[in-house]
Order: C-alpha cells, then sequence, then structure tokens
C-alpha cells in the first residue's frame, strides 16, 4: 500500500466534509444529479474523444498503481548486478545463462539474454534504450490522461455553471428562485474544481513519479548489463551504481551487498 | 472507424444535453444567432488571419482522420521489413527491385527505392530523417489551427459577453430585462466553451497522437531500411523493431512472423 | 495578397459587427475616446519600454508583411540550385561567377560567392547558418513584440475597468448611474481583448509562420550551396531538396525541372 | 541567518496586516475554523497523494533550509583545490590521502578518494555528474513539493468558496445574512491566495535556488578534481575556477589565495 | 538614454492619467495607503523570501540600466578585432600586448591576454564561455527578480482586495458603504496590474533584451579571439563577424572598417 496517498485522499475528502460541517452547511444540498451528467459525463467525453479506448479502460487499472505500494527495490537490484558482474568474471558471461530463469523482471532478463547471446554492446545498448523510451512514452501517455481530464473536468464546470445561469436569468421574477438557482449553477464548477484538484492532478503528478522512479531502475539495470558485458570490475560496478541511490539508502544498500 | 472517439464525442453531447433536462431546462434558450456570429465567425477570422487557406481548407478532412481508424498496422511492417532483410541477404540488395511495386506506403518504398539504387546510406538517412521532419512540422501546422481556433474561441465568447453586458447596463431601468440581457449575454461565453472544450481541444490532443503513432512507423521505416542495406541479421533486426512495440502486442507480431 | 490573412480580418470584424447587430445593439455606445487612451495607448507605451524605437517603427511594415503573399517559390528555387549542380560539374565552380548577378535573393548570391571564392566549406557552412540563425533571432523579436502588447492590451483593459469601477462606486446613490458607468468601465476590457485576440495575436502567429517559412527556403539553399560545393550527384541533390516540400507541390517541381 | 528571506517574510506580514489596520478593519474577522479545514487540509491532502510521505515528513527541515544561511564558501573551496593541485604536482596524486579526512563536504572527499585510489577519469567524470545529477533530481522533488502545493493551495480556496456560496444561496431571505454568508465564502480564496503567494510559492523559488548555488559549488568541485588528477597547472586551474564566481567576489578569492 | 523606454514610460502614465480625466473621473479617489501597504510592501516582501538581499539592493541599479542608451557598439569592436587579427598575422601574436591597456572591456582583455599568454585554445575557449554562461545566469537572476515581482504584485493586489470584500461585506446595512467599501476593495488590485504591467513585467523584458545583446557582443568577442589565435585570415574573420549584425547595420560597419 502506498501510505501517502491513501492517507492524502483521506485527509482532503474529511479536510473538506469537516470544514462544510464545522461552517454549519448542510451535506446534502451538494449532490446534484444534472451536474454529473454535464462535469462528469461531458468531460469523460471529450477525453474519449482523445485517448484510445484501451488507454480509457486501463484507468481503474491506472489508479490500482498510484495506491500501490513501491515494488522497485533498487537496493537488491545492485547487489544481484554485482554477484552477476562477479560471476561472469570468474566463469565467464555464459555462466549467466543458468540464472536467467531466476530474474523476474523481464527488462533485466532480456538484458542478460542478449549478452549472453554475444550480442554486440552497440545493439544491446540500442535495444535496451530503445525499450526504456517507449515505455516512457506509453507512460507519459497513461498520465498525461489524467492531465487532459484534469484540465477538461474545471472547463465542464464553468459550461454547466454558464447554461444554469442563463436559465436561470431567464426567469428573475422570484427572488428567492435566484438563489436556488445559482447555487445550481455553480454545483457544475464545484463538482469540476473537486474532480481535477483533489483527484485528476494529483493522480497524474502520482504516476509521473511512479514512472520516473521506474526509468531510474532501468538506467540502473541497463549501466550494470552494459558493465557485466564489458567485464568491468565488480567494485566499480558497485561505486557506480550506488551513485544512483540518495545517501540515505546507501546504508541499506552495504548491508544487503554483505547478505549476499 | 475510430471508436473511442465518436461514443466520446457523443457521451459529451448527452451528458451536457441530458444534464440540462435533468436540471429542467429548456433547450431551446441556448439556441442564439447572434452568438454564432460574434463566437463562430469571429474567432475563425482570427484563425483564417494566421493559418494558410490551404490548410483551413483541410479541417474537414483533418476532422475525417480524428474519426478514421488506425490505418498502420507495426505487426505487418515489421514482418514485411524482416523478410525484406531475408530475402536482401540470400539474393542481394538488388532482388528487392522486385517487390517495389507492391509496397503500398510511399515512405517505405522510397526507401527500399533508393537501397536499391545503391544510394550512399548516409544519404538514405539524410533524405529518409528530412521527409519525417517536414512530414512532422506540417502535421504540427495541422494540429496547432485546431489549438489556437480552440485558444481563440473562448476569447470571442468573452468579447461577446462584454459586449452584450455594455449594451444591456446601459438600459437598466426594466429589471427583468436585466435577467435576459445577461442570459443573452452569457451564451456567447458559453458557445465559446463548448466549441473549445467539446471539438477543438481534443481535435487538436487526437490529431496530436496520430502524429506521433505515424512518427513511430516511419521511425520503424526507417531502422528497418538502413539495418536491410546494412546486411545485419534479420534475427537481429526483428529484435530491435520489436522493441518498438508495446509487450502486449508483441504476441500478436509472433503470429505474424510464424505465417510470413 | 494573402487571401487568407484579409478575408480573416473582414470575416473577424463582421462576425464581431452582425452579431451585435442581429443582436440588437447600438454600435456606437462602443465608441469611446477615454478607452482608448488607456487601453491602446497605455498598453503601446507598455511596449515601448519593452522594444527599441527602431522595431516599434518597423510595426506598420511589419502589418504590412503579413497581408503580403508568399514571395517565395521553393520550386524555382530547387531547379535553380539543381542547374547550378549541373553547370558546376560541367565546367567547374569558378563557371558560377557569371551567374552571381542574376541570383536576387542576397542569402543565396552570398553562398555561392563563397563558393566561387574557394572558402573552406566548413567557414562557409559556418558563415551561412550564423546568418540564418541572426534572421531567426530578428523575426522572432518582431513577431514577439506582437505578442508582448497582446499580452499587455488586455491587462490595460482590466486596469481601465477597475478604474471605471472604482469612480462608479463612489456615487452609487443614482441606480441608472451605476449601470452606465459599469458599460463604460467595461468597454476597456473589450477593446483590450479585441486588440489581442482579433489583430495582435494573430499577427505574431503568421509572421512566426511566415519566419519559419523563410527559415525552410534558407535551409533548402544552404544544403544546396554545401551540395554544389562538394560536387555531389545533381540527381542526389535534387531527390534531397525535393523531401523539403510536401507531397502535393512536388509534382509541381517535376513541371519547374522539366521546363529549365 | 538568511537575513533577506526572514526580513521579507515580516515585511509581508507586517504590509498585510499593516494595511488591513490602515484601513480600519477588524483583524479577528479573518479568523475562521472552517477555511483552515477545507483550504490547508484539503490541499494538504492532495499534496500528500502526489508525494511520498518521506518528502512530506522533510517539510520542516526544507523550510528550516530556507532560512539558513549559506554554508558553501566558493572562495575558500577554490583555494582548498588549487592547493590540493600544487601539492599533486609537487609530491604525486598519492599526497592528498593525508588530507582526505581533513575534508568535510563528502561530494569533495568522493572526488579526491577516487583520484587517490588511481580511478579511470572517465569512470570518475560519470560517478561524479551522476550523483550530482541525483542530487539535483532530489532537490526538484523537494521543490516541486511546495510548487504542487502553491498551485492546489488557491484551487481548494477557490472549491472552499464555492461550497460557501451555494450554501448561502440556498438562504437568501435575510439581506445581512447574504453579506456574512459571502464574507465567510471569501474567507477560504484568501486563505489560499495567502497561503500560496507569501509562503509556499517564495519558498519553492527559494529553495530553487538554493539548489542553483549547490549544483556550482559541485561543478567546481569536479573541475577542480579533474584538472588535479590530470596534473594540470595550478596557475590555469586558479584562472578556470575563478570564472565560475561574479567579479565582486573575485576580490575576496585574490585575499584568499594569498593567506593560504 | 534609451529614448524608448523612456517615451514608453511616460506614454503609459500620460495614457492612463488622461483616459481617467476624459472619463471624468477624479485622480485623487486613486490614492489610498492601505493599498500600499498590501500590495507593494507585501509583495516586496513574498520577494524578498526569494531573491538575496544583494540582488534586491541593486534594484535601482537595474532600472538605471533600461533607461540608459546603449554601450555596446558592435561596429567598432568589429573593427577593432580584425586589426588586432591583422597586426597578430603580421607582428606576432606576442605584439598584441602592448595594446591590452587601450581595451576597455574586461572580458576582452582578459581573451587577448589569455592569447598573450601562449595559452592552449580549448582553455581560452571553456573559460570565455564559462565567464559567458556565468554572466548570462546573473543577468537571469537579475531579470526573474522583476519577473517574480511581477507575478506576485497581482496576487497581494487580489489578496488585499479579498480582506477588503470580505470587511465589507460584514456591514452591508449601509447601501451607500457598499460602493466605497468595494471600491477600496478593489483599488489594491489596481495598484497590483499597474505595477506589474506598467514597471515590472517591461522592466523584465527589457533586462532580458539587454542582456541578449551583451551576449551578442561577446560571442562576436569570442569567436574574434579564437580567430586571432588561430591565425585566421582577417578577411575572413571579418566576413564571420559581419554576419552578427543586421544588414542594415553592415554599411555602418564597412564606414568603421576604412577609418580603422
Amino acid at each position: 500500500m502506498d501510505l501517502s496517498s491513501l492517507i492524502g485522499m483521506l485527509l482532503g475528502i474529511i479536510g473538506l466534509v469537516t470544514g462544510l460541517l464545522v461552517g454549519g452547511a448542510d451535506i446534502l444540498i451538494y449532490a446534484d444529479l444534472s451536474s454529473v451528467f454535464i462535469t462528469i459525463f461531458g468531460s469523460f467525453g471529450a477525453l474519449m474523444i482523445t485517448h484510445p479506448l484501451q488507454r480509457i479502460l486501463m484507468m481503474p487499472q491506472l489508479i490500482g498503481i498510484i495506491y500501490r505500494g513501491r515494488k522497485y527495490e533498487e537496493e537488491k537490484l545492485i547487489a544481484h548486478l554485482v554477484s552477476f558482474s562477479e560471476k561472469a568474471r570468474r566463469d565467464g558471461l555464459l555462466a549467466l545463462e543458468d540464472d536467467l530463469d531466476a530474474i523476474e523482471d523481464p527488462f533485466f532478463r532480456k538484458g542478460i539474454q542478449l549478452v549472453v547471446d554475444g550480442t554486440d554492446p552497440e545493439i544491446i545498448k540500442m535495444i535496451l534504450y530503445t525499450e526504456l523510451n517507449k515505455i516512457e512514452e506509453r507512460h507519459e501517455g497513461n498520465y498525461l490522461m489524467f492531465d487532459d481530464w484534469g484540465k477538461t473536468a474545471p472547463a465542464f464546470g464553468m459550461i454547466g455553471t454558464l447554461t444554469g445561469l442563463i436559465a436561470m436569468m431567464r426567469r428573475m421574477e422570484d427572488k428567492l428562485a435566484i438563489g436556488r438557482g445559482m447555487a445550481q449553477a455553480l454545483l457544475t464548477t464545484l463538482y469540476g474544481a473537486v474532480l481535477a484538484y483533489l483527484f485528476l492532478i494529483p493522480f497524474k503528478r502520482k504516476l509521473e513519479m511512479k514512472s520516473n522512479a521506474e526509468t531510474l531502475v532501468k538506467e540502473i539495470l541497463i549501466e550494470g548489463v552494459l558493465s557485466i558485458q564489458a567485464g568491468d570490475n565488480p567494485r566499480i560496478l558497485e561505486e557506480k551504481l550506488y551513485t544512483f541511490l540518495p545517501p540515505s539508502r546507501r546504508e541499506s544498500l552495504r548491508d544487503e551487498m554483505t547478505k549476499t
């Protein structure tokens, strides 16, 4: 579980609701079917014009990723790469073939497979970086979907408020009705703003960060695989990969290394 | 057909209309000729100042592209390139001449033609990348047209609202007339917002994505053509082009390869 | 004449005016001297703080460029370069000296002059690209002037509206006067918006595009001049320059070539 | 102490409060618990969705950095590097080992350690630049946290104002209550704006600048370490590092050099 | 004197004031001490949090630079460099030592000094470009200070308006007082807008342009110094530096050259 995201979401909702209760408002007045249609369905329609069906359908899965904890453990990965480097220097690159099936990450496995196959280093580099770039492009497509929706939702909120205001102003005889009409009209803007600022935009930023974290892991892997093939000194490799981590986590790496 | 774009457009319109009906508004009050003139014609005029006539006239065609399904099938293309690579290694580059007429994509045909003509690899690379860059520039010009209009339409909506408010405020004696005048004035802003956020901006984003998809195809082609000329191993070529696809589509590529 | 820009401007103005007339407004109520002073003179003053006098004085000339038709004909240029390439291969680079005076474009003439003088290719490349960069920088300075004004004009419109509102609110006894005061106040915002969105911002975008079109021509010229000096095959040169044009215009190039 | 930041914060608060007192307002009317919940807790919740818990918890520490004075003294650093350069040329690179423990900055010590170990220059360069890039990425993550909050706070202010307006408009019978309701509603927008513009955005900009200042120090260090390893002339090294400082501080560097 | 900036500032102020007088407003109603505190002192406080004291204190000096005329004369500089180039080819690089003291620009003098000292061309290039980059960074820090203030001032204007509106709405019994209260409240927004759009943002843009102009001069100098050291033909050097100037100023360069 990604605790921060979960607590954040709860805190945001609780903050809003408590604020309303403390201010003495009746929560029920904020529920409105018409606003759901205009703001949520309307902006979702605009989103579907832009993004392919396939990506739209991935949305629940992407939201799942936001609340799921990190699955990458760079420390373990570095320890793994260094042990491969030692083995390769001791027993030759072909000796790594036995460990291939034990590698879970398909990107890592592919890199070692290419090394074992004796592929040219330039081609390995090109294949792994192309793969990384394409992964980043797919991730970007995904989080920009939330960004697009986050920009469209307030616009549809405004559209709903405009339609509401126009309808209201056509019947301005009844003063009390004006207030109710205006309240109704502003509800769509409220829906758009909450949808965008409490959900969609934070979702986009979170996915962007998770994507950056994955890119870091892939960079460590590419650097490691190429060093293993080049037969670099495992100590130098460790030193290099070490720099990818924040100082606070280098301690835990040291522990990891002594375990292996 | 691009189902997502079509469903999205319908969903957006239905969401808006249903929201209005559920809210009890009369749809007819939103029809206004004056607002069409100011917002749509006005902003279209501003657009024509910027973009050449030729591109303006392409607009219906570009909207057609949005709703048309993908025509690129990367899997087939990669299979095609790999089979060319095998043939070239077996029978020499000149043997590809027989297949030239069967290639539909003019960019692909041009690449193979240059290879068959024995053109220098550096020149082929330069010609194909220049061609790709110019294609991207033309696409960008096209989708930025929708972007420009999408930014101008709300501005003209605001201009219309200002003119309406000013006219209304000059005759503030009649209280009911104020309401009607204001309703009228806000209609242009509504028109500008719907035009921009339900149509133009999603159109721009969709064309941008379709352009990126085409660029991907062209990158695969350039990579493939240069590999064929260099006489690379077809297996390595396959491995390279493979990385351009998302993992989910690599399976279908495997199937494609065994068919060929 | 640049038809699109002219029609666009007329359409924008007609759209606005017709919209007002259809809406039943009196056009004369939108004329206001005070708003001209605050919005137009005020924002023009802010513009003059930023840009040098020399560039400010070029404004009418730059607007002229917007409405003037294209003067570049890439097709002719490419045919010209190819014929030079043929001549240079047949009779030597020095033979081009006779044609120098017939070249109208000073950039083109300079390039050929440098070739005839036997200047080192690296230095020619450096001189022509520096020249191109400096041309682009000057163009950018010019169109950013319209951009700056386009951003400042709405701000001064808002300043005028604020001053108007403040003056009005100090004498709120007379209800009808409030309406008139508010109408007056909003006029400056209207002036700022029309100035920016119907004129300045489209002007900026148009000049930007014209600058890009000129850059394209210069790139063709540099590529051509360097190829001529290097003694490249005229067919290859033609093929290279060909790619700079959109497919629709390549036909007309073919015609041009057979004429020469 | 960073005097400018401290004075700035006080001046901002005093400016606001004095302005209110001079205008005759009662400061107490601006305190509101409901607005704290909606604007501050709500936007903080949205922030927590985006950023990892670990970074959120660093917030007080980061604010501490803003008000702490500069700890980097480039002049001393350059003098230090030049004296190392002289020692290395006189007594060999290994002689630097004795000074290792006296170096406080871990980045500096790591660089000299690598030199003493006889590591390949390319690898030293790669390790130090990777380290620098990762430091910059971590800093960016930190100051973008304040940026994200600075953008979200006004949005939650608007959300609070919308909820307040909607609640108020549902009971428009009492005219005086309208005023109070509206005043209440606007408080959240006020909270959001003060939080963002007086605290969060200046904090972000300040941290960004402190990060740039640290990058400068690290660049000087990398340049220095690589020059020492290459055995460059200490006078040339001094001249090089000299250019990193503004002219006004070069004098103090001269003084520093003569002291050493 | 920079005439354009001076005229612009006067025109902006006169435009505003005349517009108000023509509109029949009383200028005195716009003077308000409370607004000065909130908008000007408040936003200046926020600015001081961000920028170091030293840079804040440079503000009057930077405004002086805006109104001061250009001190760079590229034509003279190019003539100077070409004459040095001729001398160096005739009498050797060391002969330039006699002219060192006559060079006013410290950047130019430093370049020639390095040449006379026989420094390696790569190191000269590196030192001069580092110096240029650091100059640009300092300039950027300076003009971004005006940019930051220009963005913060309207925000504090809005904060002041919010506080004013809130205070006013708490005592809505007196209808005339409402108008006065609202007028008061809007004054801060007015102050913020005038400060930003008539002063700070144009100041930022002007300083940005002056910085670009200085960069151009420095680029000419670096290009010239390196050419002199390489012993390039003075005619080629002239031709190269020539391209840095707009065509309109090349004539005056020709005149300058014949004088020398």
